[in-house]
Order: structure tokens, then sequence, then C-alpha cells
């Protein structure tokens, strides 16, 4: 199964694609899809939509895994955020990705096992899972990398959760 | 100038047409697109980037006024309808409309003459630049109006002011 996993903002938009083939996850291609401050903040959206799509229709994912954020930051941040976020979300929609959201609190746990873990743990733990040579730059890089990560082992468990309830 | 506002929402998203002629605003078409609560959150999202698309496809505006939220409200509240409104723009620049923001103080101050104005003023008051029988329900469909008159009284007075600059 081919995830995207999706870091959602209006500056920076992190992405990262991941095979999961069996317990393991495989790097497939990961970066970030960045618009100018100073923009119209309508065609910074277009950009961010149309770089979305062509990632999704070259890597072709099956599903989209996205950061559900909260914010002690402020409520025009959360706007602004949230106005990328919904063009990602109708991008994904579009070509018939399904959509899962998660908390930081929840990918936290899934990577590092617990929910208080810092950033750092958190990114070297996706650099040992991907083995990788270094630690994703930008950190929108690496926490889309993380999502998509969560949302592999979130998946894994609740197969088995099935696996175990059809007996 | 055919102008489209927007009062922007999840759930409910108000939309008002209007003709801006000369001085004179006049309606064209107004109404909602309205999500059902409980479902998917991107399909609500594509419905509403879908209408959209097919209003604007239908009725040709050249421009988009939009308003500008906050926010006393929370913050998940922000997001979701920063979601809303992503969809919505980005669907208003690929039609090519220009895009303009209002606060609620400035649609009041455009549509009553004072920023503290009630809703209930500001109802009235589209109601009669409008030459309506009764004012717009919901409230989402007058303050959907409401911005587009603003967006057409602050363009004249754009207008005025560009040719008094010219002389």
């Amino acid at each position: 199964m081919r995830i995207l996993g999706i870091d959602p903002g209006y500056a920076i938009v992190g992405f990262g694609f991941i095979d999961k083939q069996g317990s393991k996850v495989v790097p497939v291609q990961y970066g970030s899809i960045q618009t100018e401050a100073h923009t119209d903040p309508a065609l910074r959206l277009k950009t961010i939509y149309e770089a979305a799509v062509q990632l999704i229709d070259t890597y072709q994912p099956e599903a989209m895994a996205i950061e559900k954020l909260f914010f002690n930051r402020n409520v025009t941040t959360a706007l602004a955020v949230g106005q990328a976020r919904g063009v990602l979300m109708l991008a994904a929609v579009q070509k018939g990705l399904t959509i899962s959201e998660y908390t930081p609190l929840q990918v936290k746990q899934a990577i590092v096992g617990y929910g208080k873990a810092e950033k750092r743990q958190v990114q070297e733990m996706v650099k040992m899972f991907l083995r990788l040579q270094a630690v994703p730059k930008p950190d929108d890089v690496a926490d889309a990398l993380a999502v998509a990560i969560c949302h592999a082992h979130t998946a894994t468990l609740q197969h088995k959760i099935d696996e175990v309830t059809k007996r």
C-alpha cells in the first residue's frame, strides 16, 4: 500500500510517499511544496492544489494521511492553515484516495510509543524506520513522513484487529 | 460588473450574485450550498467546491467578495471554516475571478455606514439596496449579499478615487 503523508501549511507543505510492505515501510519520494509569502493568498492555494494533484498523479498513492492540527497557535493561523488543508483534501478526494487524520499525539504514540515524545525523537525514528542517511529537512518533510508511517502502523494494527475479530 | 458574494462555512455556504449597474446594485441569484453534518469532511469539501464551480460557470461573475472571518469562535471552527474557504477561493482563482476579502466591520461600514451596526440592520439594508420583498434566509445568504454589495460600493469608491487622482 502506498501512503501519502502530509504536513499542511501555507508557506510550506511537507509531503512524503512511503510504501508499506508487510511490517516494513519504504520511502518513495518526499519533499515540500513551498509558496511565496506576499503573494496573493488565492494564487498560493492554487499552487498548493496543483502541486498536490501532480504529485498524486505521479506517485499514485491509495491513501492520504494528514496532520490534524492544533493550535495553541492563533486563530488567524488556524484559518490560513485550514485553507491550505482544504485544497489538499480536495485534491486527495478528487483522486479517490482514502483520507485519514491523525493528531500530533497519535503520531507520536505510533512512532515513538508515547505521546509526549519530543520532535527530535520523532525525527530520529522516522530516519530509522525509513533507513535514511539523515533526518529530512525542513521539519515539515519529516513530519509528513511521520504521519505516513503512523498511518502504516495504524493500518497494520487495524488489520490485525480485523483478523482476530474474524476468528 | 457581476459580483459573487460568499459567506463561507462548512454546513452552509451563503452565496449571492449581484450586478453593479452604475451606482445601483441588482440581484441576479442567491442561495446556499449545504452539506450534511456527519458526512466525510473531504466529501463535504468536494461538494462545496463543485457547487461553487458550477455556480461560477452558470453566472459568470468577474469578482468574488468573501468574508474574512474572525473568530471569537474557537480554533477548531476556524480550521474547519478555513478548509471550506480554501476550496471556494480555489474555485474562484481557477475561473479567473478577482478575489477581495472584507471583514465584518468593513461590510457593516459599507452597508449601514458604521461598524457596530447590528445584523438585523445590515439585513434590512441588503433588502432595501436590492429591492427585495423580504430578507433572504438563512442569514448566510443575506451575509453573502452584504459582502457582494460591500464590494460594489468599495469598487465605486475606488473608481472615484482613481478618477480624482488622475486629474
